[in-house]
């Protein structure tokens, strides 16, 4: 067979000539904007010239500072197609952690969006190897700012060449993108995608055992584009040809909610937080939804009844998967098997709340107390991944040797796999509650605790105890209405008929939010503290 | 991103964890067979094991000689994963052609059907590298052979290891698979498939937009397993769990129709003479094929009428493809973009009748007599591919230099490419009609005859012609109700209206049948010798 290389560029190539009417929805700071993949892959040729120009090289990082809108997408291929390295970074994180990583990475060029220019003055004193900012807006003139030296976006496109050839060097497993993920303690983590890796992450979404992106789909990654290259989905949908709606910055339920029926989308993505948001406001509002043909669910677990209300009260199907940043992150997707669609509703939506089955390209193990663990849906253990889109280190980091071991990434999430294969988080490996030698999953607990009608978010923790070694304590935020009028003796009632006697918490305590991290996730450790210390004060 | 091979032995350990219940359909000589993946995929490390024990090492080729069953599938994925490449051999090929095959690849055991056997004994003393003969019957007793030494399959299963562990050291680029070309002149060309190569093609034919095949399918692949592996479709299955039935030997329409009917086949795939006659089948007999989402068709161009035929009278969705054994082989397909699903019928029916556009992973160009052509339907160029899953050479052959130059395979097929990227086959390089030194097609003039209703076959060739250098001269075997009654001038006024004047053949010639390749292709310079010494004589 030829050695032809799976690299990015022939992805462009194919939106290029066989795609160039398919069409890009951009949400900006002014307004909608839409463009052709005519317009969209040549200005993805100028931006790459207009980098060349700038004297970026062969294997440079190049950050952005962006949310999901047409010129980031455009940075998305231009970068690593022309050799550089695309590297996304979070706007959510501090400006220390922002400093820190643009510094890790040695980013050589910042594109940045007009409204995060102020975010990143803060940072700017601090950064060693960062030679010029590009603000990324759409106004004629450029924002004020302290920034030096600055390029307008707009300008430099106009000025490049829109037939620059994409060099036809680069390897399959040259760097393409990278992405820093947070961790519970100490700076952020960075992983590094290839070409390969992208390419083969992209087909894996194609599949039609998998999330079937297709030319047909009109898809919508609401997920940050500064998150994990907001799954994997730009990549593929510009290969596939696939039209794209994106969402631009400070989107509300009721944008997205009116994105998806003004432009039809048939496709989604994103983490429970915001279905959560949008559930609330397909309730209450009057939208026709009838182009979604899914809603993909990833980053943290979604409570099962919010599966249900999807698909129950609006008819979306609501397609769970997981995956994390060091996995591109696609690795297990909810979809049933052919003869698990004649079982009843119940049954069903007991297996989609699952994260799901293997996809296809990859290699899971689940390994527990003593190895790996029996296939029945109870045994828990920590779910283990290789496979040609995982991480095999984080970027100069001693703390890889923690996460990446005999060719497996460790992924600190603790699951149990049933006799079919699906997967189920049941906790991060440094939440799981050690009581009396047993097991217990916070996030089985949580997921109870969230479908009581009053509540509307809810984690548990562990506290040390003298005789257990640790219980859990449930932390409820009650929904408005239900405010004072909800004790947690009834929320223990409700408890009680669901888990074994030795799961159901110690004590439910109510606060008004849970301290979450910069993507929606409950920061537990700060909340663990928070509770020890209220109990012990208590006391 | 991990260094994780592309190997076959990740898609059988996939099917054997995730999909042991899904089920393969199996017809042999003494009737339907019924087995588990948990089943076959235990006979696969079984086989794997007797492999070994009779000596194979890795890198050893392996020769096939059989039907579409399920001993063939096990030999499909224990070959190449216990690391030696398994050789399917095209059983409709001469004695000669198979002792040349066998000797050239070097074969070190042939696995046969018993039927096959008797073709075999011919050739078997000119084989100079085989050291064993394994027959794969459904008797308890071998059938009385010269083949020496001969083991039985069964048997040799029995006494295996069920828990056979895959080597783990083999290379993504190491060979898994070959099969032969027959050539139109000189000894069949050989061509190797690596692993990275099937594993690449197999998620190719996962996608949404190529043939989508997943696990909710239930697969039947018709075109001989010997014969460009299936078209790839038992390694794809068999990854994604998908079911398969396997025709077995010497089918008729009728079995088709009713193997489709009874195991509910959801997907089938094969050339277009088998589909001409299972469409007589349907036509005269009463079947439910609502099962079918589609029929797959390649090998050579279907005429429109027969896609029509298809999708009208008997609502079978029908794709079309392209492809070649250089190719493993998808290459084309022809689903319909978003935008054109609303053109009318007959628009529709224009672009499915062409051969597709490129299946992501790979690339294409079309090179005419000034270099790359315009993609306007019109201008006419032979189709290069490059891409991981399409060959770099013929097998230890000088013929490689005449196809692979430059990075690319020159598929000697003559195409148009349109303005949406849809690729149409319009002829052979060799068979196309150079007439005034402009091209004519003999495949669009060939569908055009095949459209009247007296027609059951037809095939254009090129005889000299003094003042045009050639001209074109209608070949056509009437239906037989037709037969004495329709003339040349009704064949020729028929096709008056359709095309330009000068291209209009010079003469219909009435046949009782046209001459075919081994695998059912129009042998045309034999028609084309034919047809020149008839005229000659007339003369």
């Amino acid at each position: 067979m030829m050695q032809t290389a799976l690299t990015m560029t022939q992805m462009i190539e194919r939106a290029e000539k066989f795609f160039p009417k398919k069409q890009v929805v951009s949400r900006t700071a002014s307004g909608i904007h839409k463009f052709t993949y005519k317009q969209i892959t040549e200005r993805m040729r100028r931006l790459a010239s207009s980098l060349e120009k700038l004297g970026i090289s062969k294997g440079e990082r190049i950050g952005t500072l962006a949310w999901n809108h047409h010129r980031h997408l455009e940075a998305y291929f231009a970068i690593p197609c022309m050799g550089a390295v695309l590297h996304t970074i979070n706007i959510r994180l501090s400006p220390q952690h922002i400093s820190f990583i643009i510094n890790h990475a040695e980013d050589q060029i910042l594109l940045v969006d007009s409204d995060i220019v102020p975010l990143l003055e803060k940072c700017a004193s601090e950064l060693k190897t960062v030679k010029a900012y590009i603000i990324m807006t759409d106004e004629k003139e450029l924002p004020k700012t302290t920034l030096s030296p600055v390029y307008h976006y707009e300008n430099l496109l106009s000025e490049a060449d829109p037939t620059f050839q994409y060099p036809n060097d680069i390897d399959e497993n040259d760097p393409a993108g990278m992405c820093y993920t947070s961790a519970t303690t100490g700076n952020p983590k960075g992983v590094v995608y290839s070409h390969r890796g992208i390419l083969l992450h992209s087909m894996a979404l194609g599949l039609a055992d998998s999330a079937a992106l297709s030319e047909k789909d009109i898809a919508m990654p609401v997920v940050p584009m500064f998150h994990a290259n907001a799954w994997g989905m730009p990549f593929a949908a510009v290969w596939f040809g696939t039209s794209l709606v994106l969402p631009g910055p400070y989107f509300t339920p009721k944008l997205i909610a009116e994105l998806i029926e003004q432009e039809q989308v048939t496709i989604t993505a994103g983490v429970p937080t915001i279905w959560l948001g949008l559930l609330k406001e397909l309730d209450e509002g009057s939208y026709d939804m009838s182009s979604l043909r899914g809603v993909l669910c990833g980053g943290s677990a979604a409570p099962k009844g919010l599966i249900k209300s999807y698909e129950q009260r609006h008819n979306i199907p609501f397609i769970h998967a997981y995956g994390m940043t060091e996995t591109s992150p696609l690795v297990v997707i909810s979809n049933l098997k052919s003869y698990q669609v004649g079982l009843d509703e119940e049954e069903r939506l007991e297996i989609r709340a699952k994260q799901g089955i293997l996809v296809p390209g990859l290699d899971i193990k689940v390994v527990g107390q003593n190895g790996e663990v029996q296939w029945d849906g109870k045994e828990m253990g920590e779910l283990c991944i290789k496979g040609p889109w995982i991480a095999s280190e984080y970027y100069h980091d001693e703390r890889t040797k923690d996460a990446f071991r005999d060719g497996w990434l460790h992924t600190g999430d603790v699951v149990t796999i049933d006799e079919e294969g699906f997967v189920k988080i049941v906790d991060r490996t440094k939440d799981l509650i050690k009581s009396g030698g047993e097991w217990i999953s916070s996030v089985d607990l949580e997921n109870a605790l969230m479908a009581h009608e009053a509540v509307f978010e809810a984690a548990v923790v562990a506290v040390p105890h003298e005789q257990w070694q640790e219980r859990p304590i449930g932390c409820v935020v009650l929904k408005e209405a239900y405010k004072g009028k909800t004790s947690k003796e009834e929320l223990l009632d409700f408890l009680k008929p669901q888990f074994a006697k030795w799961w159901i918490p110690n004590d439910i305590v109510f606060l008004d939010d849970i301290p979450k991290t910069s993507v929606g996730k409950f920061l537990k450790m700060s909340l663990r503290d928070q509770v020890q210390k209220d109990l012990l004060r208590k006391r």
